[in-house]
This record gives C-alpha cells, sequence and structure tokens, in this order.
C-alpha cells in the first residue's frame, strides 16, 4: 500500500491509519498497560476489544477509575448518527458499551442525533431521520442493554430537554471556535453550526437528572474527538466535570482500505441483511491473498490488510489463540482466503440470524428505551 | 436638532428617524390611503394608531387583505424578546394587534423569545429569562385578549415544536446570509446565530397546527425587519406563504430623541411603576418647552420634539380633536409644560392603576394562554 494522506475528521476517514500518529494528533493519551489492569480488577475481565486494542486511546479514564474506586459510579455516553441501516461496524462501540454497562453497573446515555443528519443530508426530510432513529433503536436493543439503565435519546423527539440545555452550552462557544474544530464555513447551514450544542448535552444529563456532578465516559470511534474538545470546554465553564473518552480504531471496511461506510453499501454488512447477500459481500471481500492458489501456498497471503481477517479480529473470533492460529495460517500460505471466508460467514450468519430475531421482538420494547418523557426537565416558573 | 447619524437594527435604534428613508432603505411599502380605506371597511373603524401614522409601512397587507375578502382568515404574529419589565412603548403594537384580533377575528401566536434573551444578555440565568416571560406575559393578559383566540408562545418551554420547526428553517438558512442580515461575526455565540430559525417558526405555527397554508400578518417596530426578510425566504423554500407586515414607528422615550428604552429606566414608565415613581417620570420628562415661562408664553413651545406630547399623541389622547389641539395650544404658547404634564400624568395613572389591577388578575389565567402542550406537534414515527 503507497503513501495515502491521513485524514480524520468527524465526517471523513480517508487514507491507511497510523493511530498512534492519530494519539499525537489530537493529544489523547494511549491506554496503558496499568490502566486495562485496573478496568479487569473491576470488570472481572478485559474485554476482547481492549486486549486487541480496539480501543486504544483514552483522556481521563484514569481519573474516572479513581472516582469510580472511590463510590462515584459513571455514565455512559455514545450516540449514533442515524442515517441509515446500522452495520457491523456500529455494533463493536455498541457491544463495547454494554461491556462497561454490566462490568461498571453504568447508566447508559445513548443519543440518536436524528436532528444532525437531518440537517446535513440535503435529500433527507426529518421523518426519515426519526425512521432511522426507530430502527435503529431496535440494533441497539437486540445487543441486550439493560432498559432499566438505558436512556435512549432522539434529538427530535426531545427536542424540549435538548434544546434547554443546549442554550447553556452554545451561549459559551463562539462562531469562531465552532468554525475551527467542526470546519464549519459561510455555507454551512445555521442549525448544523448551533448542533454541537446539542451533542453535548447528554454529558452533562446524568448530572442534571441526578442533581449532583456525575463523571461521564464516552466509548466512541476517535474521529468523533473533536466533538468531545468543545463538550469538555463547556463541562469547565458549566461547573460540571468534564467527560472522559475511551477511543476506538475504525472498523475495517469491505473493502479495500478506508473504514467501513454505510454509503458504500457492498463494503457493510447491514445487520438486516439477508443470508445471500451477506454471503455474496464476504464472497467479494478484499483479503491479503495472493493472485493464484499456488502463489499463496509458496508465499502466504497479508492478514493484516485482509478485510475478513479484521472481521474476525474486531469481532466474531472472540478466542484469542484462534485469531492468532488464523494469522499464522494465512501467513504461512496453509490456509487460503476462500476458507478463510467461509470460517467467517459460519460466524456472521447465525449471528445476524440470532440478531434479527433479537431485533423483530425489540419492537415491543421501544418505549422502555425511549427516554422521552423520562428527561422532560423541569423549567423554572414564577407561575 | 443637529444632524444625526440613523442606525436602525434590530438591536440598536440611534438618532433621529426618518420614517420615509427607512421604508426606502428596507424596501418596505408606505401604508396608502387605499389600504387604510380597505381596513375601515372590514374593522368597522381606523385604530388611532393608523389615522396617525404611529403603523405606517406594510409588506403585502395588499395581498393579506386580498386573501381575507376572499374568505381566508390570517393570523396573526407578534411577540417580544423578555429582558426586563414591560414598559409603555411595548403596549403600542400589542394595544394594535388587539384591534386587529378582535376586527378580522384573528388568532393571536405571541411570541416570548426568552432564548433569545438568555443567549444575547451575558448575566441573564435561563430562569432569569423565564420569569421576564412570566411577568410579561401578565402584562400582555392584562390588556384583554381573548384567550381562545390567543397563543403565547415561551420559546424556552415549547421548545419541542419550536426546535423541530427551526430545524426545517435552519437548514435553509446558510452562515453567510444570517451574517449579513444579522451582523454575526465570529464572536457571536452558536445559538444566537441559529435563534433566527425559532423567530420564523410562528410564522409558519398556523398553517402547521391547522394542515392547511394560513396568511399570516407581523406587526411589528420597523427595526425587526430583517428577521422577517430571512423567514421569508425560508417561507418560499418550505412552501408556506410569506407572512405579510405591518410596520409601527418607535415610542418615543421621555428622555431628549431616541426611542424608550428600558435599559434607561428614566426614560420609561413601566407597566409595574408606583403612582410617584410616574409622577417623578413624568415631571422630569424631556419636553419641547422655552427656558423661561414668560418666553414660551410669547414664542410657543415645540410639541413635534416633545415626548409629553408624543405619548399623548401615541397612546393616551384618543380624540384626534383634543390632540390636534393640544398641539396648538402648545405651540401659540398657551399651554404650558407643567399643564401638559399634568394631562398626562391624569391620563396615565388611572391607565395603569387599572393595569395593574388586571395584571395581578391575569396570574390566575396565565394556562390559559400558554401554547405549551396544545402546540405540541406530532412527529412521525415508524413505531
Amino acid at each position: 500500500m503507497g503513501i495515502e494522506e491521513m485524514i480524520v475528521t468527524p465526517w471523513e476517514v480517508v487514507g491507511k491509519i497510523d493511530y498512534k500518529k492519530l494519539i499525537e494528533k489530537f493529544g489523547t493519551k494511549p491506554l496503558s498497560g496499568k490502566l486495562l489492569k485496573k478496568i479487569e480488577k473491576h470488570a472481572g475481565k478485559l474485554h476482547m476489544q481492549l486486549r486487541r486494542g480496539v480501543f486504544f486511546s483514552h483522556r481521563d479514564l484514569d481519573w474516572l477509575l479513581d472516582k469510580y474506586e472511590n463510590g462515584e459510579k459513571f455514565a455512559l455516553y455514545t450516540g449514533r448518527g442515524p442515517s441509515g441501516p446500522v452495520h457491523l461496524g456500529h455494533l463493536i462501540p455498541w457491544v463495547f458499551t454494554k461491556y462497561l454497562q454490566d462490568s461498571f453497573d453504568a447508566k447508559l446515555y445513548f443519543q440518536m442525533t436524528d436532528d444532525e443528519k437531518y440537517l446535513i443530508t440535503p435529500k433527507m426530510t426529518s421523518k426519515m431521520a426519526l425512521n432511522h432513529t426507530y430502527d435503529n433503536l431496535l440494533d441497539l436493543i437486540a445487543l441486550g442493554f439493560d432498559p432499566k439503565k438505558t436512556l435512549v435519546i432522539s434529538d427530535m423527539r426531545c427536542a424540549r430537554t435538548m434544546y434547554n440545555i443546549a442554550l447553556n452550552v452554545a451561549k459559551h462557544v463562539t462562531l469562531s471556535t465552532a468554525k475551527a474544530v467542526f470546519g464549519f464555513t459561510d455555507n454551512s447551514n445555521i442549525g448544523i453550526v448551533f448542533f454541537p450544542s446539542i451533542q453535548a448535552v447528554p454529558a452533562f444529563l446524568p448530572s442534571i437528572l441526578e442533581g449532583k456532578n456525575v463523571p461521564c465516559l464516552i466509548p466512541a470511534a476517535i474521529d468523533q474527538d473533536p466533538y468531545w474538545r468543545v463538550t469538555r470546554d463547556a463541562a469547565h465553564k458549566l461547573g460540571f466535570y468534564k467527560p472522559a473518552q475511551i477511543h476506538s480504531k475504525f472498523m475495517p471496511g469491505l473493502g479495500k482500505g478506508g473504514k467501513m461506510s454505510a454509503s458504500i453499501p457492498e463494503t457493510c454488512i447491514f445487520t438486516i441483511d439477508e443470508p445471500e447477500i451477506v454471503e455474496k459481500k464476504i464472497k467479494n471481500a478484499f483479503t491479503g491473498g495472493r493472485a493464484t492458489v499456488k502463489e499463496q501456498r509458496r508465499l502466504g497471503g497479508n492478514p493484516n490488510i485482509c478485510s475478513v481477517h479484521q472481521y474476525l479480529y474486531y469481532m466474531f473470533e472472540k478466542d484469542d489463540d484462534k485469531i492468532k492460529e488464523l494469522h499464522n495460517l494465512c501467513e504461512t500460505g496453509k490456509m487460503l482466503c476462500g476458507e478463510c471466508k467461509q470460517i467467517l460467514l459460519d460466524k456472521v450468519q447465525p449471528f445476524l440470524k440470532e440478531h434479527q430475531k433479537k431485533r423483530e421482538k425489540a419492537k415491543d420494547k421501544v418505549d422502555e428505551f425511549l427516554a422521552d418523557n423520562k428527561i422532560n426537565i423541569k423549567l423554572p416558573w414564577k407561575g
């Protein structure tokens, strides 16, 4: 792979990603062995995504765990821009968030930024955005989150609470800061310019709803980091704890290089894909294989650039020994791409079959998860 | 009075106002005799503020009245930035709006922009802004608006509806337009940059709530005109009628020149002022009188620059013959400022006494006027 420019913003991930450079660029910290041990102590075991460095960077996680050890529970905040169906790449931080929820008995605030998607997508109507929120919520519920500890916030549906709290943030963010951090230009619409204030709200909601300062941890892909810089500044000004963060890498797509992207459907396996479609996508996936079987037997494949291997590594092969073995079998030419694809397929198909069942059942549970009235803040009123 | 620069923006009115020039500058139209006759035909009589040119300019009022004559009722939209107590200057367009409501059986949407005031006033908390909304609402109710035909919208309290509709507006307004029209700079906060979208909403609410395009008329001082230019553009893009407008002049303050301003309390009579305070303010008011009694008897006063005369003219002397007589008595030196001040005082005191009584009673009626749940728009939702 040649030298490619690396572009990482909340809207664009291009090129071969150097995660060490990203840590430097964003000014975050690598997840140290010491921190991992601390997590392991409380969680009982380290999640596969921690063992394998899928989550690899953080801000203030050390502070958050100290607080936890001193008896201050933290809340979790993550979210989704509901622009279309959910794909497997989206599930990675959600699965990890569930592990954190279960391990630390943490409440989760899950934001559906339907307002953002409506604002930045020319052809999207607000109805479409809300429909995506509903559909994506089914995927979230299907993963088994605890409804007693999970509030799903649709920005549009919860607009009364979101807008009122966002005003407090907005008052402290100048246009100049927003332009510098998010790259807004004179052509940006005034809705998306305001949006970072809305995006900040769930970091403060736990404190507002519980009436005391509550530490907050945001698990998200590292490209979302700029948003939280503004949120952290606002937190400081408004007297809230700054939210801590734990950053993941990007789930590779089935195509060559780059992030799995819903805008290139053949590079993504959507959770609602039919089995035949899934089979076709995996069979056509980009691998690290050689041009011919003969060559591959002789020289071996390259699992490090192989999207099939990455899928197994990031999500589907949970056994560390087995994933190492697969890596080795590939490099030594003992396993061909077809076999490896079949291994992945045999894991993805039953997962999706089960997920789709749970997704159907989730339709009855939507109301248990929706924040709506549960977070309807009381406004001060003389009368 | 020397030559002064004229500055008129939604936030600032400075200098001697040339209303003809404002009509040219803003590109509005003067209220023609033909239009006034049309209003008179339907209303039964012309309101004092129309007869005397307090309302003097318009946009599309001819179109609106044609629609009315063809059986399409219009809605009224006006509002208030609740930054503190209401003064007499604020009542002028409200009294006029009530005349329109009564004469044309029109629904009124009255917006309290507590969000705006919170965003642009450094020391104002959201609690203070909401308290002002409540207090100002009492003044509105005291004027006798029909609760069945009046919806008072607090942007903060109605944020769910307001934000969701504002998103539709915001998507069509670029930062560049907002900067050009409202003068936002890089130091503006991102909340106030978004605010024009919220300000536009009540112009579309009648159509949204009634499920059909409803003409809308905005009575407001002419300095608010820029806001509606953006609203009119958005209306066009969203398929709503453009709101028509009828513009008033500025209520003069008790000080020399300029607009009555709540930020200079001695130039305003607040509706909650005690009688002694009112007396003191009127006694100290700037007039068109001469340095000495003798001189005034000989040369006469100048009612055209006299704030006391303006108060009588704009609001308190409803008899056209009497106001002409007072003008004449002043110019010919037959009446001195002290007498004239007493005439005003004798009208203002009983008005305020009555108003303050009604204001107290209004506390029981607040819920009848508040939009809150009445305009809680239903969002499309698959589930």
